[in-house]
């Protein structure tokens, strides 16, 4: 499949290196054409990878990953452009930290919006699902770091998008326990789970947990 | 232990049970001294029950369980007083939700604050420990309802407190993960729980499920 991934952090570089991994030809965006970090990655990940702006991996992609930062991930997207993104699934992995009063961040959208919900509202003819965004980017990509049962959410409005990241999600990422909340307005309640994902941090020192509802 | 119960509702009432039936001397309080669900439940309840006012039973108690709803605690809390509460170990095990616009509620506090610590600023004699709010009240008191591993959470500034806590949740109600989230503000982080505990009850359509952080 041909995968788009917006951002050249570390979410992005780990999601990408594990699609190409798996035989996707992933195109990594970023602001400028000429990104340090999307050629070193590009130069590290071989033949299937490829980088350009925004746009380009916008247009790339069958199937596109938002790994920027909450705070940027509008105008990243805006970048990319309505027009590169209409008819295509965004996966939106991102969480709406505010760092700005120190640490531990609050959410500068939380309780009765989302930023997966301001997507899909900037965006309406792009199938956004809301995904991921309640664990540490290597766990996202490999399911088995954590032992036992544990669970990744998934929120969306198109029901045909969620099946096709469910199946990324089982069979790239190795998910087995995938939660269906409905629709977009899912993502207010996965985000509102990063001030607990944080304070477990905080607590256990390592990021090597996740969670699980048990029945 | 003599416990006070503030509230006499199915909450109020599941917690008093089961205290009455582990030997805990129980007076379960209410805005006025004679309380028609109060009465009726000290008749069911027997001997170790009784009943008066928030005050009363704030008085009453070593301990204290808030067991009203989160848009009147505060209120409630203040009718107990703040001398029947000073020195004394307030379980609140409310949340601040807010049913003025539908369903599913939102939470008229959170993100940089919670109720928890609203309550912990308002009686700041007393010491306030968080736990419990995440779950169905019957699970509550027994933790037994859910199979496989799950957890409760609990949050305060008092490390003695929350050890007598600690015990009741295991001795009285069957805890066995009993997650210590640090001091009161931990309170923000499972407040913030529950608009995906709402959403996996409406998809789930039962209550029968709790969290748990595997690791």
């Amino acid at each position: 499949m041909k995968i788009g991934i917006l951002g050249t952090g570390i979410v992005g570089n780990t999601i990408a290196n594990k699609l190409v991994q798996r035989n996707h030809e992933v195109k990594m965006g970023s602001r400028t054409p000429k990104n340090e970090k999307a050629i070193q990655w590009v130069a590290a990940a071989g033949s299937n990878a490829s980088h350009g702006t925004f746009k380009d991996a916008a247009e790339f992609g069958e199937v596109i990953f938002n790994c920027t930062k909450g705070d940027i991930s509008v105008d990243a997207l805006r970048l990319a452009g309505s027009i590169a993104l209409t008819g295509k699934i965004l996966i939106d992995l991102a969480n709406p930290l505010d760092f700005s009063n120190g640490m531990p961040p609050s959410l500068f959208i939380s309780n009765t919006d989302s930023l997966g919900e301001a997507i899909q509202r900037e965006f309406p003819e792009t199938s956004v699902v809301k995904t991921l965004n309640t664990m540490n980017c290597n766990l996202m990509v490999d399911s088995s770091l954590v032992k036992g049962d544990h669970d990744v959410f998934i929120s969306g409005n198109d029901a045909a998008a969620k099946a096709t990241v469910a199946k990324i999600l089982s069979e790239d990422f190795g998910w087995k326990n995938i939660l269906d909340l409905g629709d977009i307005t899912g993502a207010r309640s996965t985000e509102m789970l990063l001030p607990i994902w944080l304070r477990l941090y905080g607590k256990f020192g390592n990021s090597n947990f996740n969670f699980h509802i048990t029945k």
